[in-house]
């Protein structure tokens, strides 16, 4: 499968119409470069989970590592894939998170956050991966590992 | 510290006006077991992850576990706490995850999800909670489990 | 399969002979309740982590729950298979650890300890266990989770 | 503390008169470059974790992964130290893993292993670490990532 053909099916299936959950945080997905995805987010005033400090709350740095890691699973198995087009619905619609590790490093302070992954194990039942999100002065504020079903 | 000021405080900390991104998510917290606090959050069009089958995206269940977690580890720190009340608003929100892992175990279905916690480690720097989800016919959605920082 | 031609496979599998490192760790494995699996280690000057406190290192800890955690993925697979039994080797040499989370509640302190596992993910490509490690007087020294590939 | 001090307190603390478990593993612990520790254990027939493969038991590889963690995290420690030098052993006594995940990425193969790691957050109360075991050919056969207690 070729790139423009993987980009149309991952912008499909993590579009805010259909990963609604992607819209209500404000996550755009940016694949340019296929093999390094991206998610960025705009800090806005739904996002935060301490008053105090008004940093971003821990669930919004774990959804968008959990989301760009699944975007890397799904790039990886569709760059693999050689079966019949008519089959992909079905197999991509299994793919899904098995187990997720985030660890926050530093407070989400920024105006906006940019999420990305990298795969370190690619097998064919599951894949894991790493993720990582920087603000907007490339600090690293959270890291995490996923695994992921993904045949 | 009494249940009742305990209940005040955690409720006022984690309100959907301060902590906005539980209102996002529409996370209600319950406290009437101070020993077994919840949230619930009922499903809605906001939070699909997954197209084909219109289950709960991995983030939402990531978040509320994250957030349960972190009550329970409030709640631990206020129970012991016996120090001048003025510190109290700088010591709380000094509250945070230090790493979160997440199982996820079945797609997350139902009408509303309910969240709850429970402290395996109380130490005086650093707790760790267990976490569960449970779907409205009380299946085991995801469990989890976080360190949090509270000293 | 039958419970008494699982537990002869599972043993001679994690046999001191084959599995060498449970050898030297001192593991003996006890599967008379084969839904209920154990793995009893007695202390000794050999597995020492702390000089000052004479406790268990972590990593004796790791190593014990992640092989509980194998011995009850290994049972999972064994009480569904309904192959051929001359596939059954090359399918359980297959079967091997994914990820692993532990966290270490108390010093492990005690003349023995005792670990379980059981399933809380029973998928066909993978299997998700918790295990528990308790020393002597039953506490809690640590807990942890495993995924588990199966299939 | 200069880098001599520190390299002898490490070694004294990790030696396996001491931490004898180390011994019983084989670990030999390289602080050539105090800002880069390094583990070395060579294979040996009482490591072997899976009879038809001949590779590394799980468990050798999240001890020497928990260990390299932990001598990361105490020259973290050692680094910033400026009390009194009568004080240290008790505080370096509390230095213990808190919570550790690892990922297998690769069968354990090879005549030996060197696992390394790196800081990711320098807190004073927790220290989180980034781990990795690599073989003689410099395959990446596990990472991990550990939180530390260290204050």
């Amino acid at each position: 499968m070729n790139e423009n053909e993987i980009r149309k099916i991952v912008d499909d299936i993590f579009s805010p119409e259909k990963m609604t959950f992607n819209k209500l945080l404000g996550f755009k997905i940016n694949l340019d470069d296929i093999n390094n995805p991206k998610i960025i987010m705009k800090m806005n005033g739904n996002l935060v989970g301490n008053y105090y400090f008004k940093i971003l709350h821990g669930g919004a740095i774990s959804s968008i590592l959990d989301t760009v890691g699944g975007v890397v699973a799904m790039i990886s198995v569709l760059k693999k894939f050689e079966g019949n087009i008519e089959e992909l619905p079905e197999k991509l619609s299994k793919i899904s998170t098995v187990d997720l590790r985030v660890d926050y490093l530093r407070p989400g302070k920024g105006e906006f956050f940019i999420a990305t992954a990298h795969v370190i194990r690619a097998g064919n039942k599951v894949c894991v991966n790493r993720m990582e999100l920087r603000n907007d002065i490339s600090d690293l504020v959270a890291v995490g590992t996923g695994t992921y079903l993904v045949g």
